[in-house]
């Protein structure tokens, strides 16, 4: 089968024929790619800043934002069968250790992360385990979703947690209206009365922001902390969604929060860097945010087929990946791009 | 009346007289001091680091940590009245605005900060508010628990914080035994059944610690980062109360957290310095913590009064004020240093 | 003045000239009512089911949501003025106890309650404190928000207190979709994304109830539990707000809860009779809930003003006050009646 | 092997030799079994109590507390192996729903109840699943810990939920220090700093409940609401644990609970009966309580091995079990009576 290859860091992958993945495990799932997302990590992964933290065997293939259909299933499997549409948890986990059972499996002791770790779905067929697999409308293409399974993902758990802070009344900060913001405003305005403020670099992603559910735009031109503070009072918000995490952001992240709010880490690059004289005499937080639960998931997916988080994808064919990367990379992506084998 | 005046930053202050504080609103408490801690933060402010953020008018009387008795009160007051023991919540707060309403009253945006605003304990008399005072057991006295009105707040409200993340089977760090922490050991102790590990440089403070309700003690000598890893099967603590937060602690804090942990900043002084990928790649948190509530001070004063927290206090007459400000500055005070005026 | 006083229970009360209350401690307001609603409560006052626990004593004005205008404040008062426009939590606090510092003022110890205990609001003014002031927009005109004071706190306290229960894919059934119901369910569909299924007696309530945000209505003819469950694949709503609590649609409610669900008592008036063993086999909880927070109303004034939550009333003039009691026991009202001074 | 096995409703169960159950599935464990516990619960299903609900085919084999150690297991069992010493969850779960990946895995909609649904534990094997194992240090008596997996787990699981609300200067009363609530007592008392008061009708029963860290206990001898009543400055304890909720304990236990308090049901067999008036009025809560999660079992095994948890157990030999059936109905056994096969 065809997959998209990491040969060496610093270098783009390669489209390459490799053989199918097999069942083996009585638990595993055998998955045909139906779409699979194109994510900001996937460069970082190029770059080499995930080396170190999940340290694959080169070459691999790449890809951790997976949806298809069953094609085939171990002998233990007894809640999917071949030809169910799915939609995948990025990280196939145990279901036996303390975290899996304490409804924090993306913090499981024995998962592996398909796409970071070990093969994952830019190929045309994918192993994973059971748990993994979210069932679908049969009639649900998965280029339509796949950009759910970790951007969506990603954002929905961020905004999940923050609910509690986020009454009537209260401001929420958005950086990055890109391919994990435009969801996370979505959930915001779906799950919570919040005021959303959108700061972006590009103008045209905050109209995208507004038409979303942004309440306010504000572009990131240098007075960005500045203009969140005029619109809250000179208070700051009591939320910050950071989903660019680098290159400035960060250190705006946390300017931007206000006095007994907190920053919600969920992009990455960069480095915070503060006085902790500013963290206790505020009582601000710094939340870090991973990849969410199976149940944000399946949660995240009710709120789709509802129709009350659409994705802005573009698709290209798996052959094309290189371009995808590329094109992400120079920022020609409004919402996500699509791989579809 | 005698009182600890700050002249100038950067110079010991000086004890002089100074006209006695009268009541003026309706709602003011007038209290002689029985006792007034000596703070890790006075020395902080005499080098200047709270200049910026409290802004006071020079000179002014230092002292945040006050228990006495009411000695007169404004024609509103009704729950307190003169002859009343009573320890004070450092900050009189409003009652009106959304944070005091919402049992957050130390973010109360109408309060201000004796000792650190405006004139503090520090003296034979201090001018407060009767939302400020807590009543005690006639028969306390003052000395004995002033203490608990700052260092045992804030340890209490860390700790309190923190409760849902210590189930049994956890381990807790607490950076640094001293005048907060030996409190936050305690605390630990009556609350949760977390295992309690102790970092600390000094030897008879881990000593101290053990007595108080450590599970282990860890000398902070370099290699305490992977003692502490050493100690947790190589996970690091679920969470890690830091009462110190400078001079590498900051850093040690965060690495001795596990994998969805939370660092708890409640010491000041140091900077911290982190990838943001480090902080999303393991979702751990920074929570920021700041004095408590007047609530928490009052189920403080209850595990006090049941003898589950306990001083370990040093007294001086307030004439030695500068005597107990370098004792605690050159490391020689266990606990908690007193003024006696 | 004119007030409405109930001078016998069981007897309608009788609107009558009463002297006009006047300020007398620092911390007092008079408000000139602008809107006072017509609740429920009003009627089981009148039956004497409110004799024993808050034993007024009669004659007393009733009326106990209400708005206005503030006409003088006591010397103490500094966050309001005379000539503001108001909305009032139903219940005076005294911002000193354990309740009221811990955002639970509701349960204030010191607290009374207008209309209940003590004189109310239907009247052409009203003697109030500065802690039961919420101030408006100067626009507002108090009898188009009235009816927030007490069924539309009342409505979006139990509301606030499901969030965490009403994630994506969860149903919740309201029951009763009169005066706290339609609020509710405007509260339900702006603060989260649970499937809202609506019961109540009469169809135009239902078709009511659908055009403010419910997914599903459900004729309260005997067969509701029943369609319930299927509606839910046989489970059971995870959350039942109950606005009627009486005439069966307390044992309705309790069937109609999912296993791990919470019944959420709101109405009243009937008695729940529940075998033990159906509580624990299924670990259902019932939340008993009443009046909410002046935070609450506050969140509750933003989301109205946003247009979020939008009030179905019919005004009356003072004088007709008991044809808006017999308007409302005859079931003559949709949504709130509201006596204009 | 030989088991106790119940034959018809309303006449003690039979001890009598069955066929040895056997591995079938993958996740299949096969535990020897060390103790098992005998619970209240084992009269209730003599006496048909959960007949309607668990609905079990005749004659099975009853018990639902059970430790041992594994004997055989399944091909895809990885995490136990035989010899290993096991306490056993007393829920096989499936690992795959919403509620197990939740972490409530009690409510798991395919898991079966042994000893309830189908055979359980009173016998010399029982055949259960890898996700129920909770390992133990090998050196542990399976018969000295057995009456943790069911009423040790279910006592921990309600002192557990209730932790947030028993802040110090609460009141917490226990009814019933029997079986259940010797280990709940034992919880508050590691968890916790509330004051612990305890209600029973049997002298010796209180005065084991002071060592076990009872504050104050109460002779169930019809002045028990009133008692506690006064203990409490006449507003009732903010939490009611009862561990009986039949022959009246249920109103009592409810009307012993204050203003904005919760009253957990935890035992069975009587019917609440409350006015939904007095529910709201005081807006309390009836918190429903099931057996706990497999986390809640292994932290209190943490809690045991380090000795904050004792048991008071008496051991029958298999062939006995109807003696200690009988034993247990007439309030012959303190603490818990433990069969040994």
């Amino acid at each position: 089968m065809k997959a998209v290859r990491l040969h060496e860091y610093h270098q783009m992958p390669v489209v390459e024929e490799v053989p199918e993945p097999t069942v083996q495990g009585p638990l595993d799932v055998m998955v045909r790619i139906g779409g699979a997302g194109v994510c900001r990590t996937d460069l970082h992964i190029v770059e080499g800043q995930w080396a170190e933290a999940m340290d694959p065997t080169l070459p691999y293939t790449i890809g951790h934002e997976n949806a298809g259909w069953v094609h085939e299933v171990g002998s233990g499997v007894t809640t999917v069968q071949p030809g169910d549409t799915v939609i995948l948890h990025p990280s196939p986990t145990c279901g036996l250790c303390h975290a899996c059972r304490a409804g924090q499996d993306m913090h499981c002791v024995n998962s592996s992360f398909p796409g970071l770790e070990r093969d994952g779905g830019m190929a045309e067929y994918l192993l994973t385990k059971e748990r993994a697999c979210v069932k679908l409308d049969p009639q649900t293409r998965p280029e339509d979703v796949a950009a759910l399974a970790d951007a969506g993902i990603t954002a929905y758990h961020a905004v999940r947690k923050a609910i509690p802070l986020l009454y009537p009344g209260t401001t929420c900060v958005v950086i990055g209206a890109g391919g994990l913001g435009h969801i996370g405003i979505q959930c915001l305005a779906a799950l919570t009365a919040t005021r959303i403020v959108v700061v972006d670099r590009n103008a045209d992603a905050l109209a995208l922001a507004k038409e979303l559910g942004a309440h306010a735009g504000v572009l990131a031109d240098g007075g960005q902390v500045e203009a969140v503070k005029d619109l809250t009072s000179g208070r700051g918000a009591e939320v910050v969604l950071d989903f660019v995490a680098e290159q400035g952001a960060e250190q705006d992240g946390f300017a931007m929060t206000a006095r007994a709010g907190s920053y919600y880490v969920i992009g990455y690059g960069g480095t915070v860097q503060i006085p902790t004289l500013d963290i206790i005499s505020t009582e601000r937080n710094l939340i870090g945010n991973i990849v969410g639960t199976y149940n944000d998931l399946a949660e995240l997916m009710v709120l789709a087929q509802a129709g009350r988080v659409t994705l802005h994808t573009r698709t290209y064919p798996l052959d094309a990946a290189v371009d995808a990367l590329k094109d992400l990379d120079a920022g020609r992506v409004r919402g996500r791009a699509i791989l579809v084998p």
